[in-house]
């Protein structure tokens, strides 16, 4: 793989939009689309998915957590979702928002991040509770393999503020992680966009976060089910709309479990962010 | 299981003391003991750690991120070991510091705890960055399987201090973390304790933390290799010795692979927890 992830990014904008489809086969949806609430639903989910997906969208994003609750086998067919999707050209984020001290975070690295990883993808989410000073392992990793690490920053929901909005050394956490980010980014490259990406929510709190200089690629989740509009997303990134890729799920889910309806669903949705993402 | 995670803990230090073993089997480990960094030499692990720990320590911890890097094999070997050291009287918490918004916690508790889940432990370690008021899925459950959910508050790392230390409506994020985790625990029990535990580390920084009115059982990681003694722990943990898990990982492996010299290491720092955190 010669090109970084935020050059495989752009190639995917700019083919086919910055949509990102969120992947979230809770048991509810499982039901739903009557599949049932085991490890065989989960595994007939994918495959659905993965037909869906492709030709209709050019990122996906598996939320670990609905994987995790089949058990090691849900983890089988994670990776086999990873696999699969990855080889028929999509980007793939595992959201795991994994994260610890720093020698338990060059183990989550092992097994998320480069081609010998068992879950390898092309971005991993992490969270910052434990210092993003912990992360050395995580970024060398994603340095190394051209995949990003996208440290959640800014999350979509409320209780979050408490510890995001917290202020140390003057500046909000949400802040301060920014530009670091920003810094190690400078640190580690010279092409405009590093591998150390950040979540940020599409939601307007004031001050309004100084996005650019972080020279990162930005996922925001949120679409849709969790209330906010690709409109928002435009403006909420106004100043790097080219960097961020927008995540909805169940907004897009609730059109199956029928492939064709899923992938025009999908389809119009990956339109409507193209074209309001797009840069003047 | 008719007791608490708290009486079933008040049990074990009364047998066997409050020890923690972590088994945290990193790649370096496996090649040391001789069992190669492969899902085979991982199980092989498994075998050797629950024949030591069983008899020398009643509560164990498996770090999550150590059985995910062998991908769905590992995440197999860990369901394989909760359940064997569950079956053969051990406490065990899963290390997997998960954390997200309310609709993914609910994923996640239903992975990890209650006795449908596939990965049933007695305690799980999750992160609050994005709120402990989207964890409501996590304390229901914790609560009802009579289980317990061990928020990360103060980490056994500096570089989470940052983060930790942050400020918000005066007070640090830690301290008002403690008093959310007090407040809830008194509102879910009328009993001494809660199904709300946290993760203290066993550092000495002022102000001290009010644990007291927590209501909480603490793990206390970073034991030995991290630097903290168990004169550490009973000093930072003065007020409340009986509640808090001493865990020591590196320190304790380091005398595998041979069983019987890895029992006698467990079970002499076993007895020095029982000793130092009595109380008078």
């Amino acid at each position: 793989m010669s090109d970084s992830f935020a050059a495989r990014f752009a190639a995917t904008r700019a083919a086919v939009g910055p949509l990102c489809w969120g992947l979230d086969p809770s048991s509810d949806l499982l039901e739903e689309w009557g599949l049932g609430d085991t490890p065989e639903g989960l595994d007939g989910f994918v495959d659905i998915a993965l037909e869906a997906a492709v030709g209709a969208v050019g990122i996906i994003k598996a939320q670990s957590a609905f994987y995790e609750r089949q058990g090691w086998r849900g983890i089988r067919t994670l990776g086999r979702l990873t696999e699969q999707a990855r080889s028929a050209g999509l980007l793939v984020i595992i959201d795991a928002k994994r994260g610890d001290v720093g020698s338990t975070n060059d183990a989550y690295a092992q097994a998320y991040l480069g081609k010998d990883a068992p879950l390898a993808c092309d971005a991993l989410t992490v969270h910052p509770y434990l210092g993003l000073g912990a992360m050395d392992g995580f970024i060398a990793r994603a340095h190394a393999s051209k995949s990003c690490v996208l440290i959640v920053t800014r999350s979509s929901n409320p209780e979050g503020r408490n510890v995001q909005s917290a202020t140390h050394a003057g500046q909000s956490v949400e802040s301060g992680l920014l530009g670091e980010i920003g810094r190690r980014n400078g640190e580690l490259t010279t092409d405009d966009l590093g591998p150390i990406g950040a979540v940020v929510a599409p939601v307007h709190i004031t001050p309004p976060l100084d996005l650019v200089s972080a020279r990162a690629i930005f996922l925001a989740p949120g679409l849709g089910a969790q209330g906010a509009s690709v409109q928002d997303v435009a403006e909420v990134f106004a100043t790097c709309r080219d960097r961020v890729i927008p995540s909805a799920s169940r907004s897009l889910l609730s059109a199956g479990p029928d492939v064709a309806h899923l992938a025009d669903r999908v389809s119009d949705m990956a339109r409507t962010c193209r074209d309001l993402l797009a840069v003047s």
